[in-house]
C-alpha cells in the first residue's frame, strides 16, 4: 500500500466521467461552455464575484498568481519550506522574471504575522534592497498545518498595512476547509487573500487546477501570462470539465473529508511520534531506520523525511480498511 | 457544421479509454509506467534512439524545444507567419528570456533555404546584433503545405553551416506524414532536425503533445525547464497513456489520412478557387463576403482569412459524409 | 580622417573639467548634490516638471524606458531599420523580459502614423497576439531624418488612441532640435512623448545619457530597474556632472549645430548623390566602389552602408576646416 | 569626516589624468587601443593568459558572471549577507534570468567548504529542486574579512567536486591581496576561481571595474550578455584607461595598502570592540547609542549597522593624519 503522496493516486470516476461527457466539438481554448462557466461557478462558492481560470498544474497556477502580484524586481516573502520555494524548480522565478523569495521560518511550515513583519523589517527601503511585494502562504501547509481564517486575517492586515499582494497556495485547499468546517470565503477573501491557487489534482482530479482572483482586475494580465507560459489549452473544455464535476455535489470536500479522516486515524495511532499535529492528510512520524524497514517490510510505502522522519500521505481513496492496517502497524511499532 | 479549427474537435475514443486504462495508482510525474514508455515508442518509431517528453501544449512543445537550441542572446530564424511568431503571445521569447525572431517570408508560409541565408546574411556578425542561432519551421505549415524530405534536408544543410539548431513546429506533423506517405525518420532527423514538437492534439488527441528530442543531450536542461514552467504533471501518466493510444496501431496516421481526405475532397469541390495547394487538412479559398454568407448560411462555419478569403479546418472525425455537404455547396458557389 | 561614427569622437573639454570638479568626496549613488540636480535642470528646459536620471550608455537608457511602458507580454511598434531592432542585440528584449518589437517601415527610417495604425490594425485583439503596448521612435532617425513637432504630435495621437506608451530613442535628439530650432517641450510631451532617451555621448559627452519621464510616476518602477541591471553608479556625480556640463550655455546644441552644419557641407557638395535628405549630422551618399576607395585612398574614413552606399558622421568637433577636404572631394568624384 | 564607504571617495588623480589621455578620436565600444591591452594586462597580473572585460559596475561585474556559470534554472551558492543577495536588488536574478541563490551562513560573511556542502547536500538531485551549479564569495568580505589562499583552494576543491562555476566578487580584491601579500593567481585561479569581479571604484576608480575570465571560453557569451544590458560603452576607451591607470605601477595595490593602514590603525584603537577582525579596509565596532552620537557629534559619519554595531570604511585618499583624530576618539570612549 502507498503512502508517497496524494499526486500518486488515481483521479475521481466522476472526473473520468465529466471527460467523457466533454468530448464533443465546442469552441477552442476557453470558450467553450464549460469553461465559461467557472466564474459563475466559483462565484457561488465563495459569496462573491470572482474570476477563475483553469491551470493544468498547481505550479503554474501559483507561478501565474504571484506573477500577477508581484513585480519581476519585488519580493515575495514565505516560508521557507514553501513548495514554492522549495519544489518547483524556481517556477516562481521564472513565471515573474526574477522576483525573490523573501525567506520566513514557522513551526509547521506555517508563518506568523510576526514573522512576515520580521522579514520586511529587515529590509531598508531603497533601491539596493528588493522591497517584499507579496506574501505567499500554503493552506493546509507543507506539514498538514490549517490556518484558520482568523490567521489568515491576521496575515492579511499585514499585508495590507505592508502593501503586499496576498497569495495562499491552496494545493490541498480543500483539506484545510474539510478540517475547519469553515466556509471557502472566510479562509480567503474575507481575510484579505487576492488570489487562491484552489488545488484539485491531489483530492482526486487530473490534471486541472483553479486559479481564483478576489481582485478581477488581476485576471487582464494573466490571461496573456496563461497563453504565453504555454498553458492554454487547445481543448480547455477538459479541465474546465474536471474542476466543474469536483465542485458538484461538494465531491471534492468529501473527498478533502474522507483524506483527513485516513490521517487522524493514523495519527491517533502514532500519539506521540507526532512530529506535527495531524490536521489535513498528510502524517509525520518519528521512526528509526529499523522502524521504517518494517513498516516497509508489510509492504507499506512512503518517504523518509529526514533523518528520523518518515511522511505518509492519505489519499482521497484510502478508506479505513486501507488505513487500518497501517495504523496498526504503527501502534505496534 | 464547423470548419473552425481541429482544435476545436473531439478527441479520439480510444485517446479517452487510454485515460480510464491509466486511472491507477502510480509513481507521480514521469515515473510511471506509461510515461517509461515514450522513449521507446518513439525510438522505434523514427527508427533510432531519441528522448521524447510529454508536452501539455503545442506552444510549450515548440518554446521548449527553441529554450533548448537557442540562448537568451541569439536569435530564431522563421517564416514571418509562423504560429510561434504570430499565435503564441510570445511564449518563444518567454521561455528563451528574450531571444529574438528573425523573420523570413515564402509563399504557403514556407521556408527556402535560400530566405533562411538571406537572413543571416543580412546580420553583421558583431555583439551588436542578434546572431541567429536556431531555425524553426512549420510542417505542415499554417497554410498546409507540407516540406518534402529533401526540402527538409535543404534547410538542415543550411542550419548546419549556419550552425543553427533546427526545430520542426509538427502541431500537423502527422497530416504532413500522410501526405507524404514518407517515413517520419526521413522528415525529421535524416534531413538535420534536432527537435520535433510532435502534435496529437489537433488530430484527435485530448491534452498531450510530444517533444522528441533527435540529439538526446537537450534534453537533461528540458526536463529543468518543463518543471519550472509548471508543465510537469502530477499525474503524467493520462499524457503519456494518450500518446501510447495515438501511436498504437497507427492511429495518428489514419486520423491525418482521415482529415486529409476531406481536405482534398473540399480542395477538389473549391478548384480555382484554391489560394493554396491542398496537402494537408487545410483549405484556404477565395470567396467573397456573399459567397462565405452563403456557405454560412447553409450551416457551414469557419473562418474568415484576410478580406475575401476562408479557411475551413477539417477534423480527424468528419467522414466523406461530413464533407460532402459542403464540397458541393462551394462547387455550387 | 575619420567619419565612421560620432561615437568615436572625443569629449568636449568641459565635459572632462566637470570630472575633475566633481572628484571630491559626496554621497554615492544618486544621492550627491549634482545627481540632485537633473531634475530641476530638465524641467527648467522642458518647461514642466519632469524626472531625469543619468544612464550610462543610450543602449540602456531607452530599454529601461520601454521597460517603464511595455509589460513582459506587450509589444513595441518600431521602425524594422531602429536602433532599438537592429543596433542593441536584444537589450529592449531582455529589460522587457521579452516584449517583441512589432516592425512597420516607412522612408529613412521614419513611422508615420499610418505605418503604426497598419500594425495596429493587424493584430487580432486576443490573447494569442502580443499586443501594442508602446510606440517607440528615434529622433533624429537613424538615417538622420529628423520629425517635426507635428509629426510627433501626429504619432501621439496615434499612441493615445491605442493605449501605447510613447518613447522617443533622441541619441541624436541635440541634432534635431538643431536642425529645427524648435523648443524641446514642442519636439517631445507637447507631443504625446512619455519617455526620453536623451543622448549626449555621440554629442561631446562622455559617458553619461539622460532618460526623461514626462510622466513622472514611471520613475519609481524604473530606480529599482536600473539599479537591478547595474546601471545604478558608485560615483554618480561623475555621470550628473558630465550632463550638467553639456546643459550649461547650451552646450548640447552648440556641438549639434556645429555638427549639423558639417553634415550640411557635405550634403552639398554630395548633390544628387545623397540617398537621404541631410538634416541632422549623418550623411548617406551613393558610391561606387572605385568612388569609395578613391575618398578612402584620399584619407577619409567611412562606413559602407549596405552596396554602393557610403555613411558618413560628422562629429561635434569637427569644424569647417575638417570638413571642407571631404566636401571638395565628394564633389570632385 | 566621512567613514560611510569607499564609494563615496575621490577617483585618485591618476585615473582623471588617464581620462584626459584617452580623450581624443578612437574606434568605437572596446574596439580603440586601450581596451585592447586589458587581456595583455591582466594576463601578466594573472601570471597567465585570461580575458578581461571592463564593467562599468560591480553589480554588473558580477551578475555577468554568474550568468556565464549559472543557467536560469540553476542555483548559487552564496553567502545570506553576500552583496549579491542583499545590495543589488536581484541583479543576479535579472542577468541570469531567474536563478535562485542558495544561501549559506559563516562567521564575518565567511563561507566555509562544509557550509558549502552542507547546502548541495540538502539538495534532492531531482528536477523539483533549483540544482547548485555555481558558488560565488566575496573576497574581502562584506565584513572585510579575508579568504587566504588556502581557503579559496578548498573551496575551489568542493566547487570542482560538485561541478559548481566558482565565482568571487572582489569589489575589495585589492584590499585581500594586500593584505594577505600574495599573489593574484595564487588568490584565485590557482584556488580554482573561473570569473573575478575586480574592483577598481572603491579603490580609487570612477567608474570602471573589470571582470577577469580564466576560463577564457567564457568570454563570447558574456560579450553578448554585456551589449545587451546596456553596458558595452561608445567611447569604452575611457573605461580601459582607468583599468590601466590603476594597474600601472601598482597603483591599485598601493591605494588598498593605505586604506587597509587607516583602518587597522582603528582596530587598534578600538581593541574589544571590534564585532570582526580588522583585514581589510572596514572596521565593524560595538558601541552604544551614546557612544555613536559623540562620535558623530565629533564630525565623524559613519552608517549604524544594526542596534549597537556601526560600521567605518576607510577609503584610499584617507592618511593617517585623517585617521588618527578618530583612532584617538575611539580609543577615549
Amino acid at each position: 500500500m502507498r503512502f508517497f503522496s496524494d499526486n500518486a493516486a488515481a483521479a475521481h470516476p466522476a472526473v473520468l466521467e465529466a471527460l467523457g461527457a466533454a468530448n464533443t466539438l465546442d469552441t477552442a481554448y476557453d470558450g467553450d461552455v464549460w469553461s465559461k462557466r467557472l466564474d459563475g461557478a466559483f462565484s457561488e462558492l465563495f459569496e462573491r464575484e470572482v474570476r477563475a481560470l483553469w491551470i493544468a498544474t498547481g505550479t503554474a497556477a501559483n507561478s501565474l498568481a504571484l506573477a500577477s502580484l508581484c513585480p519581476p524586481f519585488g519580493g515575495i516573502v514565505c516560508h521557507s519550506e514553501a513548495h514554492i520555494n522549495v519544489d518547483e524548480c524556481g517556477a516562481p522565478e521564472f513565471f515573474t522574471h526574477g522576483a525573490k523569495l523573501l525567506l520566513a521560518d514557522g513551526e509547521g511550515a506555517k508563518l506568523s504575522p510576526e514573522a512576515v513583519e520580521e522579514v520586511c523589517a529587515g529590509i531598508r527601503n531603497d533601491v539596493h534592497q528588493v522591497q517584499p511585494r507579496a506574501l505567499s502562504i500554503t493552506n493546509a501547509t507543507e506539514y498538514g498545518r490549517v490556518y484558520t481564517p482568523d490567521e489568515v486575517a491576521a496575515l492579511g492586515d499585514v499585508a495590507k498595512r505592508r502593501g503586499l499582494g496576498f497569495h495562499m497556495d491552496g494545493a490541498r485547499f480543500a483539506n484545510a476547509v474539510a478540517h475547519l468546517d469553515c466556509s471557502p470565503a472566510d479562509l480567503t477573501w474575507r481575510g484579505g487573500v487576492d488570489a487562491l491557487s484552489f488545488g484539485f489534482v491531489k483530492n482526486g482530479g487530473m490534471s486541472a487546477e483553479a486559479l481564483v482572483f478576489f481582485r478581477p482586475e488581476l485576471v487582464d494580465a494573466t490571461l496573456y501570462r496563461r497563453k504565453r507560459a504555454g498553458q492554454l489549452f487547445s481543448k480547455g473544455r477538459f479541465l474546465a470539465a474536471q474542476i466543474l464535476a469536483m465542485l458538484k455535489n461538494d465531491l471534492w470536500l468529501d473527498n478533502a473529508r474522507a483524506a483527513n479522516r485516513g490521517a487522524a486515524m493514523l495519527g491517533q495511532a502514532a500519539g506521540s511520534r507526532l512530529v506535527h499535529p495531524v490536521e489535513a492528510n498528510e502524517v509525520f512520524l518519528r521512526v528509526t531506520a529499523d522502524e521504517a524497514a518494517k513498516l516497509r517490510g508489510l509492504g507499506f510505502d512512503f518517504y523518509d523525511w529526514g533523518p528520523g522522519e518518515a511522511r505518509l500521505v492519505i489519499s482521497w481513496d484510502q478508506d479505513e480498511a486501507a488505513i487500518r492496517p497501517l495504523a496498526d502497524a504503527i501502534a505496534a511499532l
